[in-house]
Protein backbone atom coordinates (compact mmCIF):
# COMPACT_ATOMS: atom_id res chain seq x y z
CA UNK A 1 0.00 0.00 0.00
CA UNK A 2 1.24 3.49 -0.90
CA UNK A 3 2.70 5.52 2.03
CA UNK A 4 -0.17 7.50 4.19
CA UNK A 5 0.56 11.24 4.69
CA UNK A 6 -1.27 12.91 7.49
CA UNK A 7 -5.21 13.77 5.56
CA UNK A 8 -6.16 13.05 2.43
CA UNK A 9 -7.96 15.93 0.59
CA UNK A 10 -10.36 15.29 -1.76
CA UNK A 11 -11.06 18.14 -4.54
CA UNK A 12 -14.87 19.19 -5.59
CA UNK A 13 -16.18 15.58 -6.30
CA UNK A 14 -19.26 16.75 -6.85
CA UNK A 15 -22.48 16.20 -9.73
CA UNK A 16 -21.06 18.79 -11.69
CA UNK A 17 -18.40 16.85 -12.53
CA UNK A 18 -20.27 13.58 -13.37
CA UNK A 19 -19.13 13.60 -16.59
CA UNK A 20 -15.39 14.13 -16.60
CA UNK A 21 -13.26 11.20 -17.94
CA UNK A 22 -13.20 8.10 -15.56
CA UNK A 23 -15.73 9.78 -12.65
CA UNK A 24 -17.09 7.01 -11.86
CA UNK A 25 -13.14 5.17 -11.60
CA UNK A 26 -11.83 7.77 -10.03
CA UNK A 27 -14.24 7.96 -7.21
CA UNK A 28 -13.43 3.66 -7.01
CA UNK A 29 -10.22 4.24 -6.62
CA UNK A 30 -10.78 7.70 -4.00
CA UNK A 31 -12.55 5.38 -1.87
CA UNK A 32 -10.05 2.84 -1.76
CA UNK A 33 -7.83 5.50 -0.72
CA UNK A 34 -10.60 6.82 1.98
CA UNK A 35 -10.75 3.65 3.45
CA UNK A 36 -6.90 3.10 3.87
CA UNK A 37 -7.32 7.02 5.65
CA UNK A 38 -9.96 5.28 7.99
CA UNK A 39 -8.37 2.24 8.94
CA UNK A 40 -5.60 4.94 10.19
CA UNK A 41 -7.80 7.25 11.81
CA UNK A 42 -6.30 9.89 9.84
CA UNK A 43 -9.02 12.70 9.15
CA UNK A 44 -10.35 13.02 5.32
CA UNK A 45 -11.41 16.22 4.27
CA UNK A 46 -13.74 16.98 1.53
CA UNK A 47 -13.58 20.35 -0.46
CA UNK A 48 -16.68 21.28 -2.04
CA UNK A 49 -17.21 23.91 -4.60
CA UNK A 50 -19.34 26.89 -4.70
CA UNK A 51 -19.52 29.17 -7.86
CA UNK A 52 -22.71 30.61 -10.45
CA UNK A 53 -22.57 26.79 -12.11
CA UNK A 54 -22.85 25.15 -8.96
CA UNK A 55 -24.91 26.21 -6.63
CA UNK A 56 -25.09 25.62 -2.72
CA UNK A 57 -27.76 23.36 -2.09
CA UNK A 58 -28.20 22.52 -5.87
CA UNK A 59 -28.21 19.35 -7.25
CA UNK A 60 -25.02 19.77 -9.53
CA UNK A 61 -23.61 21.30 -5.76
CA UNK A 62 -23.82 18.15 -4.30
CA UNK A 63 -20.77 15.26 -3.49
CA UNK A 64 -21.19 12.43 -5.35
CA UNK A 65 -23.71 10.11 -3.93
CA UNK A 66 -20.94 7.14 -4.57
CA UNK A 67 -18.57 8.77 -2.91
CA UNK A 68 -17.84 7.56 1.00
CA UNK A 69 -17.92 10.32 2.61
CA UNK A 70 -18.90 10.11 6.29
CA UNK A 71 -20.36 12.27 9.01
CA UNK A 72 -17.16 12.70 10.82
CA UNK A 73 -15.34 13.78 7.78
CA UNK A 74 -14.27 17.38 7.58
CA UNK A 75 -16.05 19.50 4.64
CA UNK A 76 -14.59 23.01 3.36
CA UNK A 77 -16.41 25.14 0.91
CA UNK A 78 -14.76 27.06 -1.27
CA UNK A 79 -15.57 30.11 -4.03
CA UNK A 80 -12.18 29.97 -5.97
CA UNK A 81 -10.62 26.97 -7.67
CA UNK A 82 -7.07 27.28 -4.84
CA UNK A 83 -9.18 25.82 -1.96
CA UNK A 84 -6.53 27.87 0.64
CA UNK A 85 -8.61 31.13 -1.14
CA UNK A 86 -10.59 32.64 1.56
CA UNK A 87 -11.28 29.16 3.65
CA UNK A 88 -10.65 27.86 7.11
CA UNK A 89 -8.42 24.80 5.03
CA UNK A 90 -5.20 26.57 6.12
CA UNK A 91 -6.77 26.70 9.99
CA UNK A 92 -8.19 23.24 10.01
CA UNK A 93 -4.39 21.69 8.62
CA UNK A 94 -2.64 23.71 11.19
CA UNK A 95 -5.67 22.41 14.36
CA UNK A 96 -5.21 18.78 13.02
CA UNK A 97 -1.56 18.96 13.21
CA UNK A 98 -0.68 18.30 9.27
CA UNK A 99 2.48 18.73 7.78
CA UNK A 100 2.29 16.37 4.92
CA UNK A 101 -1.24 15.90 2.69
CA UNK A 102 -2.58 13.77 0.11
CA UNK A 103 -4.53 15.11 -2.85
CA UNK A 104 -6.93 13.86 -5.13
CA UNK A 105 -10.17 14.98 -7.01
CA UNK A 106 -11.00 17.45 -9.73
CA UNK A 107 -10.48 18.94 -11.81
CA UNK A 108 -6.74 18.86 -12.55
CA UNK A 109 -6.06 22.22 -14.36
CA UNK A 110 -8.21 24.12 -12.53
CA UNK A 111 -8.69 23.42 -8.87
CA UNK A 112 -5.96 20.49 -8.22
CA UNK A 113 -3.39 22.91 -9.95
CA UNK A 114 -4.11 25.79 -7.55
CA UNK A 115 -4.34 23.74 -4.06
CA UNK A 116 -1.00 22.04 -4.87
CA UNK A 117 0.37 24.83 -6.07
CA UNK A 118 -0.70 26.69 -2.53
CA UNK A 119 -0.46 23.80 -0.56
CA UNK A 120 3.66 23.75 -1.60
CA UNK A 121 3.73 27.29 -1.17
CA UNK A 122 2.39 26.75 2.66
CA UNK A 123 4.60 24.91 3.15
CA UNK A 124 3.37 21.31 3.35
CA UNK A 125 4.66 18.22 2.07
CA UNK A 126 2.37 16.83 -0.95
CA UNK A 127 1.99 12.67 -1.69
CA UNK A 128 -0.07 11.77 -4.79
CA UNK A 129 -0.99 8.77 -6.65
CA UNK A 130 -0.91 8.92 -10.16
CA UNK A 131 -4.48 9.25 -12.09
CA UNK A 132 -6.17 9.96 -8.99
CA UNK A 133 -7.26 13.88 -10.29
CA UNK A 134 -9.52 14.28 -13.32
CA UNK A 135 -11.10 16.81 -15.87
CA UNK A 136 -12.93 17.60 -19.10
CA UNK A 137 -11.50 17.16 -22.59
CA UNK A 138 -10.56 20.90 -23.60
CA UNK A 139 -9.65 22.97 -26.76
CA UNK A 140 -6.21 21.68 -27.06
CA UNK A 141 -5.98 17.74 -25.40
CA UNK A 142 -8.27 15.54 -24.18
CA UNK A 143 -8.59 14.87 -20.68
CA UNK A 144 -5.79 12.18 -20.20
CA UNK A 145 -3.15 13.91 -22.23
CA UNK A 146 -4.46 17.20 -19.36
CA UNK A 147 -3.69 14.92 -16.69
CA UNK A 148 -0.28 13.29 -17.82
CA UNK A 149 0.66 16.95 -18.73
CA UNK A 150 -0.22 18.42 -14.72
CA UNK A 151 1.29 15.67 -13.25
CA UNK A 152 4.31 15.80 -15.08
CA UNK A 153 4.66 19.84 -13.77
CA UNK A 154 3.94 18.75 -10.25
CA UNK A 155 6.16 15.64 -9.74
CA UNK A 156 9.09 16.60 -8.02
CA UNK A 157 8.63 19.92 -7.83
CA UNK A 158 5.51 20.38 -6.05
CA UNK A 159 4.51 16.22 -5.37
CA UNK A 160 6.16 13.32 -4.23
CA UNK A 161 4.04 10.18 -6.64
CA UNK A 162 4.16 6.80 -5.64
CA UNK B 1 -1.50 52.49 -22.50
CA UNK B 2 -2.80 49.60 -20.32
CA UNK B 3 -2.85 50.67 -16.83
CA UNK B 4 0.14 50.10 -14.80
CA UNK B 5 0.24 47.37 -11.24
CA UNK B 6 2.53 48.85 -8.39
CA UNK B 7 5.54 47.25 -9.75
CA UNK B 8 6.65 44.94 -13.02
CA UNK B 9 7.66 41.39 -12.03
CA UNK B 10 9.96 39.75 -15.06
CA UNK B 11 10.47 36.05 -14.58
CA UNK B 12 13.31 34.31 -15.66
CA UNK B 13 14.42 35.69 -18.42
CA UNK B 14 17.18 34.37 -19.00
CA UNK B 15 19.70 33.04 -21.51
CA UNK B 16 18.61 29.53 -21.00
CA UNK B 17 15.14 29.82 -22.31
CA UNK B 18 16.79 32.07 -25.56
CA UNK B 19 15.48 29.29 -27.61
CA UNK B 20 11.73 29.60 -26.55
CA UNK B 21 8.77 30.80 -28.61
CA UNK B 22 8.78 34.33 -29.82
CA UNK B 23 12.40 35.19 -27.19
CA UNK B 24 13.31 38.26 -28.33
CA UNK B 25 9.83 39.81 -29.51
CA UNK B 26 8.64 39.60 -25.99
CA UNK B 27 11.99 40.88 -24.47
CA UNK B 28 11.02 43.68 -26.93
CA UNK B 29 7.60 43.89 -25.44
CA UNK B 30 8.63 43.18 -21.82
CA UNK B 31 11.50 46.58 -22.67
CA UNK B 32 8.26 48.57 -23.84
CA UNK B 33 6.48 48.15 -20.58
CA UNK B 34 9.84 48.68 -18.37
CA UNK B 35 10.07 51.93 -19.91
CA UNK B 36 6.26 52.78 -19.32
CA UNK B 37 6.61 52.15 -15.32
CA UNK B 38 10.42 53.66 -15.36
CA UNK B 39 8.97 56.55 -16.15
CA UNK B 40 5.99 56.19 -13.48
CA UNK B 41 9.38 55.78 -11.00
CA UNK B 42 7.94 52.16 -9.82
CA UNK B 43 10.00 49.51 -8.70
CA UNK B 44 10.57 46.54 -11.52
CA UNK B 45 11.85 43.28 -10.30
CA UNK B 46 13.74 40.54 -12.28
CA UNK B 47 13.09 37.04 -11.34
CA UNK B 48 16.66 34.87 -11.44
CA UNK B 49 16.30 31.24 -11.49
CA UNK B 50 18.65 28.86 -10.34
CA UNK B 51 18.63 25.33 -10.52
CA UNK B 52 21.02 21.86 -11.64
CA UNK B 53 20.79 23.59 -15.47
CA UNK B 54 20.89 27.10 -14.79
CA UNK B 55 23.72 27.00 -12.43
CA UNK B 56 23.98 30.62 -10.98
CA UNK B 57 27.08 32.30 -12.58
CA UNK B 58 26.85 30.25 -15.74
CA UNK B 59 26.42 31.69 -19.11
CA UNK B 60 22.72 30.24 -19.41
CA UNK B 61 21.94 31.75 -16.04
CA UNK B 62 22.65 35.41 -16.82
CA UNK B 63 19.54 37.47 -17.70
CA UNK B 64 19.11 38.01 -21.21
CA UNK B 65 21.31 40.88 -22.70
CA UNK B 66 18.40 42.80 -24.16
CA UNK B 67 16.52 43.54 -22.01
CA UNK B 68 16.89 46.81 -20.19
CA UNK B 69 17.87 45.94 -16.60
CA UNK B 70 18.97 48.89 -14.65
CA UNK B 71 21.47 48.64 -11.50
CA UNK B 72 18.56 50.27 -9.77
CA UNK B 73 15.86 47.34 -10.10
CA UNK B 74 15.30 44.99 -7.87
CA UNK B 75 16.84 40.89 -8.77
CA UNK B 76 15.28 38.15 -6.61
CA UNK B 77 16.92 34.76 -7.11
CA UNK B 78 14.69 31.66 -6.61
CA UNK B 79 15.54 27.96 -6.73
CA UNK B 80 11.89 26.52 -7.71
CA UNK B 81 9.24 27.57 -10.16
CA UNK B 82 7.25 29.34 -7.29
CA UNK B 83 9.47 32.87 -7.45
CA UNK B 84 8.00 32.73 -3.35
CA UNK B 85 8.87 29.53 -2.37
CA UNK B 86 11.63 30.70 0.43
CA UNK B 87 12.79 33.89 -1.06
CA UNK B 88 12.11 37.41 -0.16
CA UNK B 89 10.27 38.22 -2.89
CA UNK B 90 6.82 38.84 -1.22
CA UNK B 91 9.15 40.98 1.84
CA UNK B 92 10.34 43.08 -1.01
CA UNK B 93 7.01 43.60 -2.49
CA UNK B 94 5.71 44.24 1.40
CA UNK B 95 8.59 46.79 1.80
CA UNK B 96 7.61 48.68 -0.70
CA UNK B 97 4.18 48.89 -0.17
CA UNK B 98 2.91 46.71 -3.16
CA UNK B 99 -0.39 45.21 -3.30
CA UNK B 100 -0.91 44.88 -7.31
CA UNK B 101 1.63 43.05 -9.75
CA UNK B 102 2.20 43.24 -13.28
CA UNK B 103 3.55 39.70 -14.36
CA UNK B 104 5.28 38.12 -17.32
CA UNK B 105 8.43 36.10 -18.23
CA UNK B 106 8.61 32.63 -18.44
CA UNK B 107 7.92 29.40 -18.37
CA UNK B 108 4.24 29.81 -19.05
CA UNK B 109 3.58 26.39 -17.48
CA UNK B 110 6.09 26.24 -14.83
CA UNK B 111 7.44 29.39 -13.10
CA UNK B 112 4.82 31.86 -13.99
CA UNK B 113 1.53 29.48 -13.26
CA UNK B 114 3.53 28.86 -10.02
CA UNK B 115 4.14 32.69 -9.01
CA UNK B 116 0.73 33.64 -10.43
CA UNK B 117 -1.40 31.02 -8.31
CA UNK B 118 0.96 31.89 -5.31
CA UNK B 119 0.78 35.67 -5.34
CA UNK B 120 -3.06 35.72 -5.92
CA UNK B 121 -3.28 33.27 -2.83
CA UNK B 122 -1.06 35.66 -0.25
CA UNK B 123 -3.82 38.38 -1.72
CA UNK B 124 -1.91 40.53 -4.43
CA UNK B 125 -4.20 41.97 -7.20
CA UNK B 126 -2.35 40.26 -10.87
CA UNK B 127 -2.64 42.43 -14.21
CA UNK B 128 -1.45 41.06 -17.22
CA UNK B 129 -0.94 41.90 -20.64
CA UNK B 130 -1.96 38.70 -23.05
CA UNK B 131 1.02 36.96 -25.23
CA UNK B 132 3.60 38.28 -22.15
CA UNK B 133 4.79 35.09 -21.11
CA UNK B 134 6.32 32.25 -22.87
CA UNK B 135 8.01 28.73 -23.17
CA UNK B 136 9.10 26.01 -25.56
CA UNK B 137 6.87 23.40 -27.46
CA UNK B 138 6.02 20.71 -25.27
CA UNK B 139 4.79 16.82 -25.91
CA UNK B 140 0.85 17.87 -25.64
CA UNK B 141 0.94 21.40 -27.40
CA UNK B 142 3.14 24.05 -29.51
CA UNK B 143 3.93 26.73 -27.37
CA UNK B 144 1.39 29.68 -28.48
CA UNK B 145 -1.22 27.19 -27.39
CA UNK B 146 0.55 26.00 -24.08
CA UNK B 147 0.23 30.09 -23.38
CA UNK B 148 -3.08 30.47 -24.41
CA UNK B 149 -4.67 27.68 -22.18
CA UNK B 150 -3.01 28.87 -19.31
CA UNK B 151 -4.24 32.33 -19.98
CA UNK B 152 -7.61 30.81 -20.34
CA UNK B 153 -7.34 29.19 -16.79
CA UNK B 154 -5.80 32.61 -15.24
CA UNK B 155 -8.17 34.78 -16.85
CA UNK B 156 -10.83 36.10 -13.78
CA UNK B 157 -9.75 33.65 -11.33
CA UNK B 158 -6.42 35.06 -11.03
CA UNK B 159 -5.69 37.83 -13.47
CA UNK B 160 -6.93 40.63 -14.44
CA UNK B 161 -6.13 40.61 -18.45
CA UNK B 162 -6.00 43.98 -20.22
Amino acid sequence: MPKLAQTLIVIDMQKALQYSYNFSGLIQSINNRISQYRQANLPIIFIQHNDQDVVRGSELWQLSGKLDKQKEDIVVEKFHPNAFYQTNLNKVLMQNGVRTIELCGAQTEYCCNATIVMAHGLGYKILMEHDMTTTFDNDYMIAEDTISFFENIWNNSFVTFQ
